[in-house]
């Protein structure tokens, strides 16, 4: 395990990256058939009648394979978790295919002390996901708690 | 098949519910070691020294179900699907213990005619996801681009 990381580790602008997670086929289809069961996520030949013409990733099974790659690329180093996210925007840029490797990149875009729990601080997070092309599939702007570093008085 | 939704079918402060559907404990932690593995998420053993203190359920499995939710409260009566769609707001308000029944309710806040796509019109949906309690454990701000029905002239 890697260094725990407290509100006082982070600064504006700094940058966590994840290693790829390959968006296999079989897995696919079957998160399209369990939660998003349109023609577009449930196989080749549905997908064709479909606006995309082609099979693609659910967009909530990118989202969820971004949370495992975040918590790889830094929140499970954050004692206790991030706990109380609200995520404030979710966007799909553009659509994932089969075999797709996909990476999360986090990036710190503002950080406050919290006024009602004085042992944790806010930080705003910008989650992008890309392909690899480097393309930005999905984008996410999420605010997170995370627990301050006791005063050493 | 219910009857198709376009555009004009639509108007603020309709509302659309689902039936319910039930988070079984086996698929939440499956779904846990997949995509979120932290201790809430994982078992009882583990959860009971995570922030919650019992297992609960990913957020992204919430959301994940509320989709197919959705889908079958309305949006799979949308000719081509819910197209485009960008979450403005998502935020875990209770959290999804085993065995919890979840449905969805869904209400259109706002609608505007698409300036670039004319054959288009731009909903925004309120959906909250409930437990058998009637509390609300997810709630979610989304716009989605509709068809418009083909005009007879």
């Amino acid at each position: 395990m890697s260094t725990e990381l407290f509100y006082e580790d982070f600064h504006v602008g700094q940058v966590f990256a994840s290693a790829p997670a390959r968006m296999e086929r079989d897995r696919l289809v079957q998160f399209g058939a369990e939660f998003d069961p349109q023609p577009q996520h449930l196989d080749e030949e549905q997908a064709k009648g479909s606006m995309f013409g082609t099979l693609v990733a659910s967009g909530w099974h990118t989202a969820s394979l971004s949370m495992r790659l975040q918590l790889e690329a830094m929140m499970n180093r954050i004692p206790g978790g991030a706990m109380g996210a609200q995520v404030e925007q979710l966007a799909w840029r553009h659509p994932v295919h089969p075999g797709d490797d996909l990476r999360a990149r986090i990036e710190v875009t503002a950080m406050r002390e919290s006024r009602s729990r004085p042992n944790r601080g806010l930080l705003t997070l910008r989650t992008t996901t890309l392909n690899q092309d480097n393309r930005i599939v999905m984008e996410m702007i999420a605010a997170v708690l995370v627990p301050r570093r006791a005063p050493s008085c």
